[in-house]
């Protein structure tokens, strides 16, 4: 029925590999179906100055794609001299995301950097690198705890995030891949906490609209397909996960 | 209750003043609260690259505020020489929105271009600017159709936006003004037409989560508000708004 | 005669706003026929660096344009990444005229920012830029000195700024609007203050030349329209007035 | 009397060393004292786009300096960037000057190309840019007319260009060094035609003023300044001088 | 003897991964030691303005890190917006070295785009990005013919680079890891073909020196090294290897 | 034989005038055949941050052209607003082959600014640029010591650049003029010391490739011409050019 085959509501395949890069303090390698992201957490021994001498830390992403990621080769954003404002976009969305599953006061004056690079595209790109970038960052606390530069775990939550969106003829969808996010007529980002909560919720009808019924049906696709992710992600941390808490209501 | 003593359902006084600016094809002040941001629509005779030989039109907008719309004074970005993270997405978001409620193929090769100028900024700058700018537009549509270079009406139904949030004290309210904006656990921008659809849905819980129910509360507010400046529009575009059809189920 | 019906020596109406913009501590918006200019004046408790440590102020200021406020719209340069030379001319224009009537000794080690930002064009933007900015001045000092913060007056004189010009068939005029700029032959600013000083003269004959001659009838316009803005900023000012001293010789 | 020994209205020593860089239609160095301006004209085949399909020629001009032509070392405008907001007053200053004194038409759709680079810098660089670059305007002029590719004489008089001042000890001064610049109250460039006309005229008073009187007495000297130039430019022109015409009422 | 325990002569382990990345033409991951690089080449079916209507085709490349390749996080050039001067010699290196071993008229008026990415740095990864680009290179000129877009083979000899140095303690040693490179006083990158030509010589003494003798003996130790990256080239390309040719005195 | 009837193994003229400029601490105006290069040395008293508490000092090194020093006009990289990929490579080669010869312990913490100008290009900029600011450096230091500011003489040994490259029908040749250059095979920069030790050596065969037996023979001629560079520099710098130490096995 969908192009790859899959159900209305199946994710495509999701892994998770953890330390793929050997200098970060955590590190991912996360492949959702042809989408593959590198995400990596550094953590830095002092905040931007907007923050000093609050006692608290802060987290911050950047976002990028190599240039043949994609099916057409992109120009570098370096060589343009500037970032796009989807660039930023995302980048922004990334970090206030995470943010809100992190104690800032308990990683003390500190600065997390999340890097996301995407080495292959195939739609859900941004949901990818929050899902993958929340496991490097719990690596790289993870890392500081054992290290013993960090007593307290200042991770609240589980968070992970997922595409739904509008097909014209199949109507609510899970997990667009590129060739149905090209096609749709309305795209939603939804990025959730494990007890539930939504932390960021971004639907676009470009050139169309979509009413209160649809959205109800795209919300409730986005919790069946984030719960799955949790899974994985329960599974890429290991044994540190316990700290993070239960995930409720989990079938898988 | 609320710091200016509004109930929570209530909308800041809105007054939308046409033909501001004497050169652009439309252009109105519109003042909701204390914030107040020019708007203009200009019609360019070409599109850009991407679009050419299509036959059909571009809508893209830009947004800025003066250094001393805001309390603080801001650094221009021409002297910073580039444009910040958060007036690209606002430009993005202006843009897709009117984007949605135009035949693009009735406006024949051409660009609007949406200018978006804060003068006085009071918080909902972005949802004012894209309530302003759909009256500028149809003035744009208006004066071209006046002057015989349009034939076709291209605009499909109204457009407004407004924000909502959920404040720790009173829950959720309709239309922050600065101070509620900055103590706000959630933010949320809803962005819809004359019927009932939604375009553009961005909700954010900075360092906080909302559930699905708030959700539900937040857009019945968002709703009541936006039927307000849908008749706010029509008062301001005049005769002419009866093309745009009717504005269904309002009671004001 | 001319394309308005004005007498060659006879300004455009002149009217001058004040604290038109709420956050500000001084603020005009200044009509000159329809040319509009926002001028504001934002105090900052601390010099640029080449100032520190000399126990005096400084004065420093930026001009733009709207997009559209001009006949054709133009480029942001925000969107550029770069201001333009005639900018630049611009702002350095404005700040080095205010600097010349205020004794930076009396503002204390403080930057006063004056952003002139014209809302619609019509030919003089600089000139009313710098007679509006220096209404702007004064308000933003009054303010300070009422609230305490200030103690000596530090304004030494008026400043109001003209452009004088030749037409190649009515001969010299006076405050020319941007038809009139467009085809003159030569272009001058004159900037001067309320004891008939010059502060800065600049003329321009692009393509064209001026003689000895020409420049006394120039100056003698100039002085003429000069005086009356004086009159206007003395009415803007209000009782505070007084303390910038007599206006020498005005008829008004 | 003047730290230099000079007369009031004495000009510092002149030498115009023409051909002095081998690849340029024309280039001179001009010395003034210790000022030394490389100044080349080069011809391009091509107008900008703005000048397209009108017949016509442009010039325009760029100016720099070396880093370490001055007492201190400047950063370069490359390193940075970008072009300060002096060097574009001056390179829109050197232009429009020359633009002043070619009859555009007859150079045809090309672009003259003026560069002024300062390779040690005494006062006075703007000044001995435009007295030298107009000598290598009439030298690529000549290049092109001697092989035939340009039937035309397209320029209509000579132009020079000094600096006048008032100097708060000795009173109004000619041609000002470094040290007589950074301490004189007014500061003034008088641009002038071989025929006794102005092109262009700039005067400020940073932190200061001027008087009708004494803008009178800086214009005479101005005046007597450049005659010694306009000598010294014909002197350097060789043959072709006599094709510019009479150097009007000149003694020297 | 060397920190890693390696022969002073002897390489890190080499792998080649091909097709690494769906959408290019061609591309590998390329292993060296601790220094992994995604090497891509995609074909752009035109030619840069430069090269335009002369049938033939060009090779350009890109370099970059990831920003936690390094065991400190670098700042990615995008946000600083601009490329450092150590990226564009890499890049400049690598384009003009692969140009040097096709022959660029049998490719047509296309270019071909070489993208080097390093995920993993530990030294040497300006030589690993050359070797390995020549795979990815070979492997796109593999598709297109294989797919009829191109129908004479362009490649005209092997190509991989390695680097040499001096070691104060240790002498001549052979692709220098990291903590070698940092601390060797000399450090050489050479480029060879397959019949054993020189393409490039770089060598450097940072604050050091080197003698003509130690120049020998680095290019033994290099040609020694680029004949075993010969036969990983040879292995990872796989059945098209023999259109390159044989592999002259390998030992391998 | 050659375009210009020099032997292969002949430099161009060689002249070297000292105090060029007035303002640095040393200068030169190098001259070698049509090729001309202003080099000045100054002298800052800090270094830059990242070198800051370590007690020894730093030298840094710009290199620019002039727009009209070559045939075609190149646009300023300032206008560009960067500066390209060939410049940096330059100034990195400038700066780390003056380094090599500089204990810079002894200069303490300052930095030396190298700027090197190309006022004129005929091939070999930058290696005469190397030759020449090797002289500046010198009176930099000498002027300093003359005045007390320095006390240890901190100049190691000479340092000299030159081109060698392969011509298709003449072999090997020495110091390319502009026109050998464009059509050499080969071209090799080489920078040694007065005691005949390399310090960089940078050999490109663009689109061609080099033989063991061609690297040789042009090391051997590199080391003629650099040993007349040595002495050409030997009578510059005077009486101070004991300090520096013998020049081995001139024959000059």
């Amino acid at each position: 029925m969908r192009v790859d085959g899959r159900q209305l509501n199946e994710l495509r395949p999701v892994h998770i590999e953890t330390e793929y890069i050997k200098h970060p303090e955590g590190s991912v390698l996360i492949t959702i179906g042809d989408t593959k992201v590198i995400c990596t957490a550094s953590i830095e021994e002092r905040v931007p100055p907007f923050m000093r001498n609050q006692g608290k830390g802060w987290i911050t992403a950047e976002y990028s794609m190599l240039p043949r990621a994609t099916e057409q080769r992109n120009i570098r954003e370096s060589s343009k001299g500037k970032v796009t404002g989807r660039t930023m976009e995302i980048q922004r969305l990334i970090g206030r995301s995470l943010r809100s599953v992190v104690d800032l006061d308990k990683i003390g004056e500190r600065t997390i950097w999340i890097d996301c690079d995407v080495i292959q595209a195939d739609g859900g790109t941004r949901t990818a690198s929050i899902t993958g970038a929340f496991v490097a960052l719990v690596l790289a606390v993870e890392k500081y705890m054992s290290g013993g530069k960090l007593d307290k775990f200042p991770i609240k939550d589980y968070l992970a995030a997922v595409s739904v969106g509008v097909d014209s003829n199949l109507g609510e969808i899970l997990d667009l891949n590129y060739i149905e996010d090209s096609s749709a007529n309305v795209d939603m980002n939804v990025i959730m906490t494990g007890n539930g909560q939504f932390v960021e919720l971004q639907g676009t009808g470009e050139e169309a609209t979509f009413s209160r019924e649809q959205l109800n049906q795209l919300l409730d696709l986005a919790q069946e397909g984030i719960n799955e992710l949790f899974l994985a992600q329960r599974n890429a941390i290991g044994s540190f996960a316990d700290k993070i808490g239960e995930l409720p209501k989990m079938e898988g």
